[in-house]
């Protein structure tokens, strides 16, 4: 009774809310109302677990909406007035499981009784800082200096940052025109910053590198994007943050292609920014897909049957997209594979594009982040081999600044003709706001053996990366411990994607909810324990096959309840489904 | 002969840049070839004055360009495969004035006596600390403490940082969730500092203002803008700066336009983010035009004509832009003036988009900042009686953080179901970078009488907004002293906007080379002073009517420099054109 009760104001609200928002029923797989998302509990009566949990749910009372239109009826803007396309995204541009999850985060704050879990765990973005992750203290240090200068000179300061960060702060601003850190500057980014840059690269790498390659970037915000780019969001929002490097990738979308008949070779699974800009820029994307059986591997036998497919149906293939650190899939590259791929696009003409956004973020003893550069001169191929372009960001590795918003790209092998369009291109944008390209040069050149801050900076780093390997191992234990479900390892960035074999009664139930079954699972996972994660089908899989996104990013004191939250749920899951 | 031989090099050097860079003719009246930006020069021949410029020119030592693409043959991209659009927005994406002038900065930084004079100033964008200007002590220091926390609570702190300042960052600090500064905010921005910019909002006001109506915003990159856009860039960029409030621009003409037939009313001149946006989302400008022989004056009268004519053409007229204190021309709205805005947005059905970025901009003694929401409510206009939203910018005031990147808009009088579909569009955008939101409150709410940084905080906004109306009148009166020229008053903003009544005889030489009068004379203006302008015809104008834009940024020290080479040119421009 107290169920039905529950359910039943539930969709008075859900049902009150698409009369006054004039929500329209959409119809991608990842789509869905809010009464969907709202009244989707009954789907699992039977669950005594489950059943616990939506009892307690039921006690939800989200904050009952304002008083509607009526009372605006002098004003100009009706909700039939509006764009209709704005209206067709409907909270779908969010994420179906994030808006589940901030309506249940809602919840909680009304009343921390009514769902089984009092709080939500978001595992679905790489946004680390959120989740209790501390900010490096020799960057943070550099960045205050520099946005307070006049502090530099004086004795206090000496007492509260050490040394190096007083010096590097110096140095920063010497480069900088004026000292103007509120004013634009140079359109690839400050020529000092990204000399320093490049000296990060040439330490990384074992060979030189230019600073005229690089270009500095700032985070771009999918919201200036035009209309026809709405329908992509839907299946990208979930994870918008890593978008702060979506400017170095649409830059070179928009120079590759010309028209549908171009192609750029993908990852799938990928992280969908990939899928999205192509799609924005009207091109064509030809999937290869990694090997889940040999842990996320990228056979070049497969790419290049991919590609003679592409071409036999008349696509000019451009360029390969390589993620490595994989993303979704967390795999790392073996070096002799990364030789394969500079060969293999070498000889077919392509452009290598390498997604090196989580090269500090590798956890296993047994794989090391190379650069593609760095394998490419290490075979012999100069600058004029072949035309290679490495992206960074300063969201991911183990400073995870996703609010300080920068990045670069690494662009070389490209005539000077083609490079000065790109200048062009990257002087349309505004240059990257100016701590944002700090920091970028920081986390390139961090305190080196003898500076002050060196051994502070190496144990912040080290504790921070060694923990978030000891979050993968365990969370990748736990999921290959659980009915149906198999995982590879993460070996770097920062996340798991477990596939899991789901009973085709659990198929039969999401398909009734016009849901992927993937969804449909994330969907119940948050109902039951507040952990969100993301369904696999917004990155592609093999037809048939469903997965799930989690990052390992929750604080490690937090991992075990996630993973008894986790256990306990998939069992419940499973019982109930079981075919 | 020296002068031919310029002109040979130069002729050649840009031969050779079009060979190699395959610049397509725009046909564009403000787009412009290399060639003829760096062969311009021979219309000018027979000016004594200008001839020395010119032979000083000749020195003209453009390093020269690199090796071409034979070496990077084996590279897959080339010239003739990359995106022809690209090529297309060939260079004047970047306002072909503003390419010269950088053109002319990399001579000087070759050779210092290649032109006649040793540096370029930029008066064409709202760029202030570019310019020497100084950050406000306060905003830095509360920036710098929430940039790096772990100082406020030592002791050395207190020596070197004002009290209220680190007081201040504590309630940041305290506002944001988890303190985690590098993490994402709320869609909407942190809702302390939300409330902190209403607090502030109200004490300007007078009247309430609510958190949920600030949606703090990010810059917003035009490089993000699909192809169609790059034809609307080339009239832009020239001042892309200001679009670091596009993001509220764009949502708000997001909500509005569903196709051609919905139009904007935007000022003629204005600041073309207005036609661009419109643009971008397929709407249709209806000009209204600002009267220059009464200041700049907006008639109402004016105004409804044009909607009347507008809607006897069937388009549906959605809202008013109003930009106040004005971009480019620098008036100040009267009160009363503002009144018969409203009312007429309020009888007319239309949204008030007020542009207000420069409310702490106004320089004479006569004319006062008011807000149109303050003005609304004084009418006695409530909540649900008018829609009205107000623009805000960090980039911009006595502060002018460019570089920082952040803003917000104010949105009143839309009902709830309304609202909701703006936070959408605001998730689907990226929150604003943690520094530029922190930003956008202090400006709201600096030190008050009392706190310990009062009596500096004020010492520096008042020298800088005094310096301002000192230059902006040295200008105004250099400007109004020149033969056909007249300018009005820059009442506030960073403004003027003079009208050069050109002799036919320039007119003629500007067609002959397929450019726009007032783009001719910026161009020669640059060529001889080194000091940069935006040509009218980027704002609009009455047609027939000649004006270019300058900024009144530039260090007060340098403005009897800046008036002394303005006035030499002018002089031998119409000796030389004199009908």
């Amino acid at each position: 009774m107290r169920k039905f009760a529950a359910e039943k104001s539930k969709n008075l609200l859900a049902h009150r809310k698409i009369l006054a928002v004039g929500v329209r029923q959409p119809t991608a797989s990842l789509i869905s109302s809010p009464s969907q998302s709202l009244s989707h509990h009954n789907l699992l009566p039977h669950s005594s677990l489950l059943l616990r949990f939506l009892s307690t749910a039921a006690a939800n009372t989200s904050a009952p909406s304002e008083s509607m239109a009526s009372d605006y009826s002098s004003t100009p803007v009706k909700i039939d007035s509006i764009n209709p396309k704005v209206l067709e995204c409907e909270y779908a541009v969010r994420g179906e499981i994030v808006n589940l999850a901030q309506k249940l985060q809602e919840d909680l704050k009304v009343n921390p009784d009514t769902h089984p879990f009092d709080e939500i765990i978001y595992c679905n973005i790489g946004n680390p800082q959120s989740l209790g992750q501390q900010p490096i203290t020799f960057f943070r240090e550099v960045l205050a200096l520099c946005d307070h200068p006049a502090i530099l000179d004086k004795a206090e300061t000496q007492g509260i940052f050490s040394a190096d960060s007083i010096e590097r702060a110096f140095q920063i601003l010497d480069q900088i025109p004026g000292r103007a850190t509120g004013a634009y500057s140079h359109s690839q980014g400050i020529k000092g910053l990204r000399d320093t840059i490049c000296a990060g690269i040439e330490a990384r790498d074992g060979f030189p590198a230019d600073p005229n390659d690089i270009f500095l970037t700032d985070g771009a915000s999918p919201a200036v994007f035009t209309k026809p780019y709405l329908s992509i969001t839907v299946q990208t929002k979930f994870d918008i943050t890593t978008f702060v490097f979506f400017f170095q990738v649409h830059m070179m979308m928009q120079l590759l292609i010309r028209s549908e008949d171009d192609g750029i070779l993908c990852p799938i699974p990928q992280y969908p920014l990939y899928s999205a800009s192509i799609a924005l820029h009207g091109g064509s994307l030809v999937p290869y897909y990694l090997d889940e059986a040999t842990g996320w591997g990228l056979e070049v036998s497969d790419v290049k049957k991919q590609l003679e497919t592409a071409r036999s149906k008349g696509i000019n293939v451009r360029a390969l997209v390589v993620i490595n650190p994989g993303n979704p899939t967390g795999q790392v590259l073996a070096e002799s594979n990364q030789q394969q791929i500079v060969d293999f696009c070498k000889n077919e003409g392509l452009v290598l594009l390498a997604d090196e956004v989580y090269q500090e973020n590798v956890y296993v003893p047994d794989k090391q982040f190379h650069s593609f550069k760095k394998v490419a001169r290490s075979m012999g191929y100069g600058e004029k081999d072949i035309s290679l372009v490495s992206f960074q960001s300063v969201s991911k590795g183990y400073y995870g600044e996703c609010g300080k918003r920068g990045g670069y790209m690494e662009v070389t092998g490209f005539a000077p003709e083609i490079r000065e369009q790109m200048y062009k291109l990257a002087s349309v944008n505004l240059c990257s706001n100016i701590s944002g390209q700090i920091l970028a040069s920081l986390v390139m050149n961090p305190p080196k053996v003898g500076d002050e801050s060196y051994e502070s900076y190496t144990a912040e780093r080290d504790a921070i990366l060694s923990s978030l390997a000891r979050r993968a191992k365990t969370l990748e234990d736990a999921l290959n411990s659980l009915e149906g479900v198999t995982c590879n390892r993460a070996e770097g960035a920062m996340y798991l994607f477990p596939r899991i074999n789901l009973p085709n009664k659990a198929i039969e139930a999401a398909k009734a909810v016009k849901t992927a079954p993937d969804a449909f699972y994330a969907r119940c996972l948050l109902n039951a324990t507040g952990v969100v994660v993301v369904p696999g089908s917004g990155f592609g899989q093999v037809s048939g096959t469903w997965h799930f996104r989690c990052t390992i990013l929750p604080q490690e004191d937090r991992i075990p309840a996630i993973v008894c939250r986790l256990t306990e749920f998939h069992k419940a899951f499973m019982d109930k489904y079981r075919d």
